[in-house]
């Protein structure tokens, strides 16, 4: 499959992940039209070779595909409200992050609206856009995911999860929420290390590939949780996994313990329900159940 | 340098890791003891080549060089100190898990008994020892660690930190502590996506190399830490990461949100306190300083 960079596209929101975006199309030789609410954010991407749009509703106009990258849920029917007639019609790839709730809810709005709609979650921190290691993850129009594959090749790997409008975002969102809980515990790591004299740097130098190998055992985790049966040899027991000496440490370094203690809440609800000699795995419980 | 595998070696403690420990050396041609307090964990090792010890004494006898990989640090106590005389002119190498105010505790017992004393945190499972990616942290006296480098490097890549005891189990614990977050992380993102039929592989196999790229912004954050000016261009504020969108999506799933809860935490005090506008990186000040 070649690349149609004939389509004429549109990028709504030039903070830095949509100028990345419509900067990967301008690179590829799409005619790119972009705007943004605040002005003087699309100088760069003209001097590449984008459109400016004075309007939202120019841009959708000069755009057969409309790609938005808005703040948030509200801020998408904020500026694409009032624009509906003209983008009946038209495809709108929609990448602003937004709850699986919301996504649906706008998937149903541009149906509503005679719109095709694809929605995407993107997996990538902007200057990873168009590099090896991004991903962006989609759902929603198969024919418009099909149709613009190659030029959403051009952000990073795309893979589509089904007709579910919202399944993008929650893959999305559960991968962030990976994300934002591994910061922490960077964070919390580069905490317990800094009253020794080590600096966050020498500790990230470390950091980083220690937590690289051990997502080595996700799949183990899994093979255990989707068997559903935590009672599995050679797995340490969450009785030794207590982590009493991690929150030791933590204090004694005169630290807050809250990101360790969240992880102990959640091993020691499974040892109170009577689960103390099965595996870490079993902690899935916890979150899937709240207390 | 070469391997001085003439060494007496006696291993204390024969549980997943202690085992794999004692085998890795039995393998590398070392003469090698092992011992455990509930018979029947040598049987593998024996068949390997090692000698079983009957009694802890037996083992510390036949050992110029003696491994401790116990189950805790009052295990190591309950175990060495009838044998303070039998140490006395040996060396300890201690791999137990312990915190570093009990390492320290430790090297002084070693010291006044008259044994070089060596700390050792494992920063790998079981399986990986003597694989790449296993690594093993070291601190307490420097004169032991570069005798015994070479068989200390059969287990896993050697790093030393300093004659402080309490510097690898520190090192050792922080780093478990970002494994452990992480994980807590990762199953958060797998009950997500359960309800809509994915399953923890499926998710596992998206969440291990997203996880391992996003490894890679902790050099970043630590820049800005260790630089002390969260009012850094070009990053996501705190107003925007605020989480809700996570917490949001999570109780949606009908799933417990305390994991993500933790991060938001984190967030909102730095918010409240007027940072709202600063880096993510930010969040290390409400670990470093506990609310």
């Amino acid at each position: 499959m070649t690349t149609d960079n004939s389509v004429q596209v549109s990028v709504l929101g030039l903070g830095a992940m949509g100028s990345a975006l419509a900067g990967a199309l301008v690179k590829a030789g799409y005619a790119t039209t972009v705007w943004n609410r605040s002005p003087g954010k699309a100088d760069d991407l003209v001097a590449q070779g984008a459109e400016v749009a004075a309007t939202a509703g120019d841009a959708v106009r000069a755009g057969r595909l409309v790609i938005a990258c808005l703040l948030d849920h509200a801020s998408v029917h904020e500026v694409l409200d009032p624009l509906a007639d003209e983008l009946a019609g038209r495809t709108l790839v929609n990448v602003t992050t937004t709850s699986p709730a919301q996504s649906r809810e706008l998937a149903d709005w541009a149906a509503r609206a005679g719109v095709a709609y694809l929605d995407g979650g993107i997996m990538a921190v902007p200057h990873m856009i168009g590099q090896p290691g991004a991903s962006v993850l989609y759902s929603g129009s198969a024919d418009v995911f099909d149709q613009h594959k190659p030029l959403l090749d051009l952000w990073g790997t795309s893979t589509y999860f089904g007709e579910d409008a919202g399944l993008a975002s929650l893959y999305d969102l559960a991968l962030l929420a990976g994300m934002y809980v591994m910061f922490a515990g960077f964070m919390h790591g580069a905490a317990m290390v800094a009253p020794a004299g080590v600096t966050a740097g020498e500790f990230a130098a470390k950091a980083a590939p220690w937590l690289t190998a051990m997502t080595g055992a996700f799949e183990g985790f899994a093979a255990v949780i989707d068997g559903g049966d935590y009672t599995v040899e050679g797995q340490q027991s969450l009785h030794f996994s207590h982590l009493g000496d991690l929150l030791a440490a933590s204090s004694d370094q005169g630290i807050g313990t809250e990101v360790v203690a969240m992880v102990q809440r959640l091993i020691q609800r499974q040892i109170d329900a009577g689960h103390g000699e099965e595996g870490f795995a079993r902690i899935f419980e916890s979150i899937k159940q709240p207390g």
